[in-house]
């Protein structure tokens, strides 16, 4: 240790990060694998973090006044648990369960431990979320805990970190402290800037931050870094860069190559631990946590009953408009509800909410990683987030999904624009694999509603739902064909058409129920009765109905979706069919085959193959044989 | 205009920017839709660029010495359309067909046009393919043509353009020049940054670029910004940072909020145009762009015959190696292959081409978004492009992959660590909805491998396969099943075992195919005889096959995958069964339900319900109700 203090704090924190140091070499060891190096070189740093700056209340990880700890280099998990050891939250005995079966100590953090918020190991989303947790701290709790994200220097490469950098200075949120474990080596050599502590500055103060950059195995250092860090009140967020060694302690490990993500054998370890000079009793200090205040979050207003917009039945509104009027009523109604949008708002109509609850809307700009980081980072804090823009655009997002799901969050996201049918700005504002993108995401909820009432319903209940929850609207406006009296259910679907005689089932959602709708009359004065089902939950898929017509309608089904055929509608009607016992219905799937361009909602409709006209073909020819 | 200068060529520039403001504006009028004010804020900066800097033969699009132009805000079509009537390579007429069904003028600008190399419109996608082409042109092509790219302020907000600003140094690129439209007003409001152009220059600067920040009105400022951009040679990218006017030339749409994307009725579009002062012919001057030169691209070293690696039956082996291998044999067979990885080449192996190729190989670091770009950008100038990264992590590029696709890329990605069976690292490292996501792709190709011989076939005929490419590959080592003498074939499938009294078929790809195959064994100590089928191609999936087992397999299907339920390989084979006559068979489908822990990968596809115990089960209570 370089450093000038031989204080009894020094030592102690001497002792802290020797010991963090053999448990992440003793656990990673015991299972044969994960991060020993990359956890050593931030040993020092989180040392002195948790001894004197981290305010956390183990015995309560839900007290509102707990600071925020984030890794967001998730793979330094042995650092991170051995952390807990040290806290006194798990046992010697579980840290050595590391990454086995059944374990909660996972290769990587997630929140099937009490004390980790939010998943991590994909890289550069920590910093994203932690971003959004300060956010909430600040302007929403108005409590004065601090968000501490661990970063390593490889995920400073990640575009989403630089979106997160942004947003903290534009937010001024100088309760975020991230703290740049540069170690230099990533998984396969030198990172990009290796031990260019001054690049890293320049870059972090260019956006708005304020870099300290340190020794980070030296404990004066750390020390006055962190301190600083906690005092800052001037709106900027601080950026600790240590440069550090990997391996740090270990003269076989430290700074060399080839060592990334690899388990020390037995006989190593054992001569690691003999370097690092910590013998015997020592190994298991339980070193006290600093506990957080006891202050309570601003006061909420009170809860007021729901009052949804309604739409009268024959008039012409966009799910868009709806899912804005539904969301501005639900705020009205629930103060725990905040929304942000990835400035589009005056189209997603996400404006409507922010225009009457400015106070609770969070603009993200054009940076949708971080708007749905944002919206992870609100649910940690058990607030209600609705996160909206393009849906075409979730698909930037994706992995942040995918991380949510994890992260065990409860997010609504709601993506306007699906389709061909938004027209003229051609494909690339077109969300066509959004269904088959938001399906296949742990748990989660995929409504697409086909009139305004329905929407509106639906927006009200995404707000007690769990999980990931996505609604995909319409940008054209389409006729109201539901009374605001009938009821919708996340998981049911509406049979809009049947008779004794149907032929067959139409399956829709969205802008093709109103084809489906046209279909049918064009259908009927032919003489061929079918069932319509309006399949406004796309996942979980409503079994039961579509059984029950299959068995109903002469076993035969049509499915349209204003999506590619991979994923969407139609494979997911396909799904129910493979849950019950016996063969399948006859299946014809109508699904956009083809690469769009521009041209009115109705052209694009029409050459998709997804129009009134297209679907009452396939009736045809699925029933009749012509 | 606010120029000290009165030249001949001033007063040429002035004419083309009135001229390529009065077409946005009449051509957006005409199609009723579309972005004439963000047209005009860069009408000045184009009207420079086309006449003295850019260098393009509008006459051959593939000249190699081309220069490329690309609007990164793709939203501002109606202005490179007008570039190109201004260049004599459309007409008024066809110009006037924007964003009308069949019009080659799409709402944003695609590869339906010669002149345009990649679709934008998903904003911050246009700079890093930019970056990627530089890259080509400085180390591949070996040639001096630059690439320009014109950006807009609110897309500085994704992440994924300072991934392409770091990449951009990284590599030395000083052929790229950015342009920054910077006219403050965004689609709701002012941007994050507003005019702030201090703030975009310093973080610009940190990130190793050269910025000029001018005034975007000033010809002298554009025309000595461009003059030094193009001459630069000292490694560093030029940002010319343009202070603009949104609607500049027009008095009631100049710095006005509330016209973002509105064409002008024909009223106003009437009262604009005489404010221009463009008046009869001279509207449809045409302007002589400067010819690139004639050089050639480096001499390619000669084809060789392609020897492809070869293991032995009964021998373990990754198919991610086989990935390396087989790409290496590639390399050396074609020089026209390259490729790219996201710092993790020792994971997925491409690391044996990139020790063998070190001058074709380029790092990408952990930046996925900037990954598929450097792909898409290798594509554009006619190369053989392969990225890797672990399969997971391409979800963080799904925006790219989608928008490649409107882009007629042809692109290669092999995903590594796919499914609950790479283990111990947890659900944060495990693609688990990768199948879906690049099944829901335009025209795409889905590859899942499950033995090393059949893996480097199929890597092979990747190289000749267009469009959008992707091969899932095994993180475990797996039986080597297939001789090396055995044919695969993109679109295949392969019967691996057969009888004429099998009872139904199972239907397996990569790691699950091996557990069908434990489970074929045990069923047949049983008594029952099962078809056992390797659908190496997930998309487009071989239906003669599957029929066919339908047919003779009694008509019962068990899929099995590591994946989530939805969108996978049991998603793909119902797909095949849509497409024919009559009923669908019964198909059970087995997959990933639950959320995975660690584990070694026997304990998690037991407890994913994949393994071959669980197949057994589900064949038995298939065929025997029990």
């Amino acid at each position: 240790m370089t450093t000038t203090q031989t204080t009894p704090q020094v030592q102690q924190w001497v002792n802290l990060a020797q010991q963090l140091r053999v448990d992440s070499i003793r656990s990673t060891t015991a299972a044969g694998s994960g991060h020993p190096t990359s956890s050593m070189s931030a040993a020092d740093l989180m040392a002195v973090l948790m001894t004197r700056y981290l305010h956390y209340d183990f015995d309560n990880p839900q007290n509102p006044n707990n600071d925020d700890l984030i890794f967001s280099k998730g793979h330094a998990s042995p650092l991170l648990y051995s952390m807990y050891k040290a806290a006194g939250a798990i046992s010697d005995e579980e840290l050595m369960t590391l990454r086995k079966f059944g374990s909660r100590l996972e290769g990587h953090p997630t929140p099937v431990l009490p004390w980790v918020d939010v998943a991590t190991g994909s890289l550069g989303q920590g910093l994203p979320i932690g971003v959004g947790i300060g956010l909430v701290a600040k302007y929403v709790d108005k409590l004065p805990y601090k968000v501490f994200v661990l970063l390593g220097d490889s995920e400073m490469a990640e575009g989403s970190i630089w979106e997160a950098l942004d947003h903290a200075s534009h937010y001024k949120l100088d309760n975020v402290i991230g703290i740049l474990d540069c170690n230099r080596l990533g998984q396969r050599g030198e990172t990009e800037l290796g031990w260019n502590t001054a690049a890293y500055a320049e870059r972090a103060k260019a956006f708005g931050w304020n870099p300290i950059v340190i020794d980070g195995h030296n404990y004066d250092e750390i020390d006055h870094a962190f301190s600083h860090a906690v005092e800052a009140n001037n709106g900027q967020p601080t950026l600790i860069i240590a440069k550090t060694l990997k391996g740090k302690g270990v003269s076989f490990l430290e700074n060399k190559e080839g060592w990334h993500g690899k388990a020390l054998s037995k006989e190593q370890a054992e001569q690691a631990i003999q370097e690092l000079g910590v013998q015997g009793r020592s190994r298991s200090q339980v070193y006290p946590v600093p506990r957080p205040e006891s202050l309570q979050p601003a006061p909420e207003p009170e809860k007021k009953p729901l009052e949804l917009p309604k739409y009268n039945v024959g008039d012409s509104q966009a799910t868009r408009k709806a899912y804005g009027d539904a969301l501005k009523a639900l705020g009205a109604a629930n103060p725990n509800v905040l929304a942000v949008d990835g400035e589009v708002s005056n189209s997603t109509y996400a404006e409507e909410f922010a225009k009457a609850f400015p106070d609770r809307f969070f603009e993200q700009f054009i940076a949708e990683q971080q708007l749905v980081s944002t919206a992870v980072a609100m649910s940690v804090r058990h607030k209600i987030p609705f996160a909206s823009t393009f849906a075409a655009f979730f698909t930037r997002a994706y992995d942040f999904i995918r991380m949510a799901a994890i992260s065990r969050a409860n997010i609504r996201l709601c993506g306007s624009h699906a389709g061909v049918s938004i027209g003229e700005d051609g494909p690339s504002q077109m969300a066509l694999e959004d269904l088959a993108m938001m399906r296949a995401v742990y748990g989660s909820t995929v409504l697409y509603p086909s009139d305004a009432n329905q929407a509106a319903q639906l927006v009200a209940q995404m707000a007690d739902h769990n999980g990931i929850v996505y609604m995909r609207t319409t940008r054209e406006k389409t006729p109201v064909i539901y009374s605001a009296d009938e009821t919708f259910t996340i998981g049911g679907s509406k049979v809009v058409r049947q008779s004794a005689k149907d032929e067959a089932t139409i399956v829709a959602a969205g802008i093709t129920l109103h084809e489906a709708l046209k279909a049918y009359e064009q259908l009927k004065s032919q003489g061929i009765t079918v069932r319509v089902i309006d399949l406004y939950t796309v996942k979980p898929v409503d079994e039961e109905t579509l059984i029950a017509a299959a068995d109903n309608a002469g076993n035969k089904i049509i499915t349209v979706e204003d999506h590619w055929p991979e994923g969407g509608l139609g494979e997911a009607v396909m799904e129910a069919f493979s849950e019950r016992d016996g063969a399948m219905p006859e299946i014809v799937k109508l699904a956009v085959q083809s690469m769009p361009g521009s041209g009115t909602p109705a052209e694009l409709l029409e050459e998709a193959g997804i129009s009134a006209h297209h679907i009452v073909q396939a009736v045809r020819a699925l029933v009749r044989g012509v």
